[in-house]
């Protein structure tokens, strides 16, 4: 029999109505023959609120007793999810993701998976029931409650899938799919009917905020379908899965847009080993997530370093910077809130030469300044000032063939 | 070293400037040095919202999920307690009933406590720390998620100190003890110091809201002593224990009023065996709780009954009698929403007679009449008019001895 686990994300389990719908959807999966296993995440806004009551309760905020009171979140919606699920005349069991044997390492707040059991769900899938199970929680190797940090509750769905072998994980959210940019700022951007694991891990990377980066892992390594899908108009999503493109496919999958983060630069840093280490150490220490780092050519024996680092991490990474750059002898720091970073991301760039050279020449003819570059097999990122953003984006979407009812072939790669 | 119970209920955990009002009074507690055990409550209202949202999003519940529900409200107040705590540098650890080993049968939304374990708690306090323990909650056999129905939290607290043999269980509340009678009803009122387990019983089974019966009955039969204070004011409470009144104690402890019931009436009832089974049967089997039934003495073959129910329950009280006087013949049915129980419950009543004729003396000066009667060992229930409740309630608690600044004694009791 078909397996198939849904997951459900804040929004789509925002209110009772919400959680109705929901419970609905699945009863007509279910119904239509298939086995369900529905992971959903805690109701809208919860989270945040709990996070909230912690800091009005205390500046202090020990990891086991933060898991123990985020955790709540998604066991309040599974409950309720079960019992709409009842109301509905479907028999549904619901489990926390300690009694699904969802079994972590020690790391509160970030634990990693080590085990999925599912023995209990096992059991009550042969009993024909619908499981409910609560995202981005499991139990550590000492027995205590761990959550498994940002896009947990799309790792928990993904790790279930794996260790159930389900015939393919639905992620349902706000959105009805994954798309070639951000409609919000090219409005001609097209929802894609699939990308590979790798395109969306690099998209992930680059920005998107569709599908956890763990989560996506998880999915490749497992190789476990997913399917991102809408839970307000419930249409067919977007598949991610392992298949590579074909010729016929564009080259570019999508233009990935990011405007959370912020540049710093440290101008005329003595050019000898060692330098960037000392730098991005105490970067990391304070759990700043640096993410491109730029460094020219020496001339005259210093070089300038610039770098991207979340705009919510700029005040620590300044004063930490501001302490390195006297010890190092460096000359000065700047930072820059304006940028925005563009990512072309698409499989097809390993055969095709020249996507970066043309993306240079489009962003040149539309008198885009490009701030940094970075790239890799299958991305190449460019940050440009955020004012540019729009205009950048929507020239690079159009160039490379993902406007509606376009398609950008690349010539044929050379035979080498 | 000394081990004390704190349980802490809704109103005492509502926010978080009362969570930390909470956590400091704990910390005191603990640098004074007793080992503390914190018994928590839902913050404030939440558990009615989670059964709101149960209703909202479904008209059936299931137990084990509604458990599971529920019992979230307890853990989000544990662990903001035990972050408060952290914040004033006390070693805390937060454990849901599950974690500490509260065993309990299979009956969900009312569970009963088989054991107690508690051997985290004791590895806990041997290593110095506070505990706090979700209230409410345990674990059934069959390793679910258990709720312990109305005043569960109290009975985790009691069960608690039992367990682990604590000297003494202190249950804050928002009012500052045991009052000889509500204040808004009785202004000259005062608060008890001292009263026995079974006046505390009876002042329970008669309306008193203070603490449930159940973790009184509890702490009489594994003689916990409690004692009932404010978490607003912390000052001394009331103290109930085993401990029973000597001779110059007032024979009446309090007088207790309750106007949550109605009345019903069937009228003339063939007066022959089994009728009052075929009555009261149906109504147990429909959860209506019924407290007082009289049977006045037959004349002409037919009876009338009486008996009271919580208002909450006339709908389903009212159909049901109205079957039940048809089949068996009855000629009508009556009720009465504007009548109020008035007790007066005290363990010197068992040596002190005359207490009933002293009490309808009074009643019968203030001319007030008696709807019906009920009496046990050390409590005198009667139910009079609502319009007559502060005149009879006021009168009696002058009549006995009650009031601030006063002392009632019975004559000595005939030897015999």
């Amino acid at each position: 029999m078909t397996l198939i686990v849904q997951k459900f994300g804040g929004t789509s389990v925002a209110d009772p109505e919400r959680i109705r719908a929901v419970a609905e959807h699945v009863a007509f999966t279910k119904k239509h023959g298939a086995d369900v296993v529905v992971v959903v995440s805690a109701m809208g806004k919860s989270t945040d609120n709990l996070i909230k009551l912690a800091h009005d309760v205390s500046s202090v905020h020990p990891g086991r007793e933060l898991d123990m009171l985020l955790t709540t979140g998604e066991r309040i919606s599974m409950s309720l999810v079960a019992m709409a699920l009842a109301n509905l005349g479907i028999d549904a069991v619901s489990f926390t993701g300690s009694q699904v044997g969802i079994i972590t390492d020690t790391t509160h707040t970030k634990a990693k998976i080590l085990e999925v059991r599912g023995d209990r769900i096992r059991e009550a899938l042969a009993q024909g029931k619908v499981c409910v199970v609560a995202g981005f929680q499991g139990v550590s190797t000492d027995r205590e409650i761990t959550t498994l940090g940002r896009g947990g509750s799309d790792t928990t769905a993904v790790a279930l899938a794996a260790a159930l072998d389900a015939d393919s994980c639905e992620i349902y959210t706000d959105v009805t799919g994954v798309f070639s940019a951000d409609p919000r700022i090219v409005p001609q951007a097209r929802k894609l009917t699939h990308i590979n694991f790798d395109e969306m891990l690099e998209m992930a990377g680059a920005g998107s905020k569709v599908l956890a980066l763990r989560s996506v892992e998880f999915a490749r390594n497992h190789n476990v379908p997913i399917q991102v899908r809408s839970s307000f108009t419930w249409e067919p999503g977007t598949w991610v899965t392992s298949q590579e493109p074909s010729m016929e496919d564009p080259v570019i999958s999508g233009v990935v847009t990011d405007v959370s983060e912020a540049k710093v630069t440290v101008r005329s840093v003595p050019d000898r080993p060692g330098i960037s280490a000392s730098l991005f150490e105490p970067l990391a220490q304070s759990n700043v997530n640096v993410d491109m780092i730029v460094q020219n050519t020496s001339s005259d024996g210093t070089t300038d370093i610039s770098f991207t680092v979340p705009k919510a991490d700029m005040k620590v990474a300044e004063s930490i910077v501001a302490d390195v750059a006297k010890q190092i002898g460096a000359t000065g720091i700047s930072h820059d809130d304006a940028i925005a970073k563009i990512s072309l991301v698409g499989a097809g760039m390993k055969s095709s030469p020249g996507i970066a050279a043309k993306m240079f020449r489009i962003l040149a003819d539309e008198g885009v300044n490009i701030v940094m570059i970075s790239t890799s097999t299958i991305r190449i990122s460019v940050v440009v000032s955020s004012s540019d953003l729009e205009r950048a984006a929507g020239a690079l979407h159009t160039a490379f063939g993902l406007d509606s009812g376009q398609a950008y072939s690349a010539p044929l790669p050379e035979r080498k």
